[in-house]
């Protein structure tokens, strides 16, 4: 399977524990930092506001599977695959991998809000500019996957 | 369905972000936090050296699913149920209360190891004393909820 | 030194890094945090809208002296000072204490501010009904010392 | 006044809070990283093991000063000055700067230190090889400096 974007992290000593090993969590902060990185790189701002309404994307759903351990200092590979695009959601994939081996694989769901202070984030459907955005690189992953299975 | 532990966390201003909100990753911490404190009160050391070994708890699975969000200074209910034992793993869920409201449930699958600082963490079965106290856990349960269901 | 306020903290995994004891950041998180209960017992909220406007207490000075190690599972007594109490500014001292020595020692100083999405924090003066309680919580403190200093 | 080493670092989302601005500890966190990206591209690990001791570089002095604020997806400037060579302690000075404009200012005394998982870290002199780097590092800072000004 291919992605449609990747990049890299480096293991900071706040992301280790007493085991020694990278604490579980800072793999979700990196799946966040890598979603954003890669809708900057698309030109979408995850805090928007569109046609009046501020508009962002709090998770409905995320998970981690890991295989193995980072430690300190290990710069770890991201790939992040669109890997679903709802009217209002937004399925992404990730895959860590540290010198060729998948060292944990994860899973996030977004929804497109509209954000209130004083009541609960409201589903929207995802606005149009963002929406070409998302689907134009979600073609160009598949396009690019399909050459490379040749 | 019954829970075997339930404890609470204040919502504090570092857990929340710039939408407002409580960041998603903090429900992960608390999952971390009130699983200790429940081993804790069984008496079991998360990090212990058994006949010579030095074990720990590695997570393979950890999930959350959010229905709502917390703002700062909201006190959440958080109920843990010892949902499997196996020879090495023990999975735990979590159901996240405000205001009687579930607002997220988590996963989380701890696999009992061997650590050692050169090498990967290597599964072994959970200690006789540990599993004991687990099991006994599990038990005092299944008792209370059906008491509770009658 | 007396103290006005005293709670207490655990070690938590997460607060432990790879040299198997408490990271450093985590002292300024605890700082916050017994800030936050400290105001919350008087009443006082840490967001709030007075007279319309939305005021909070962005930190202008930080520090931390580490004299000792914390580990995993320890809990820390926190002892908070109110320092000074300025036209804006609150100065608070913080005490941190495991096992009857003193571990850790932090200083805080915040500044009441009116926040605004598009500028910078602006300070205002601190709103009469939360200065009236802060000067009442100093008093106590004074008083109180007098008496354990007979 | 020149700096020795100059990065940057983009401010992620879990960075903020509930005030829209970046927390207050994310600025130790990124001195931390900034002081490890220095060491490293000097070819000093954090983590090392000299003469059969694990030794590593608990902070006794940590301090920030706040001047404005950072957003979310800012990207600040880190300048990194190594001011001061002791025996066993090094003291780091930091500049943040966004936009031309300096936010904040930190200073980080760490001191080297023989690291026990049984007893307080015991501190040592800092091992040549590290003492010659820093002392270059030092050194051609200064020359760059005094180039710079004339």
């Amino acid at each position: 399977m291919g992605s449609s974007f990747t990049t890299s992290r480096r293991v900071e000593f706040r992301d280790t524990d007493a085991a020694g090993i990278v604490h579980f969590a800072s793999f979700f902060e990196w799946m966040e930092e890598v979603e954003h990185e890669f809708l900057r790189q698309l030109g979408v701002s995850v805090m928007m506001v569109s046609d009046g309404v501020r508009v962002s994307w709090p998770r409905v759903h995320t998970s981690c599977d890991y295989h193995s351990v980072l430690r300190f200092a290990d710069v770890v590979d991201v790939d992040l695959t669109l890997a679903k695009l709802g009217t209002s959601s937004v399925t992404y994939h990730f895959a860590f991998r540290f010198q060729e081996h998948e060292v944990a694989s994860g899973k996030v769901v977004t929804v497109c809000c509209r954000i209130n202070d004083d009541q609960p984030p409201q589903s929207v459907p995802i606005p149009d500019t963002v929406r070409e955005k998302l689907s134009q690189a979600m073609k160009s992953r598949t396009d690019w996957q399909s050459v490379k299975q040749q």
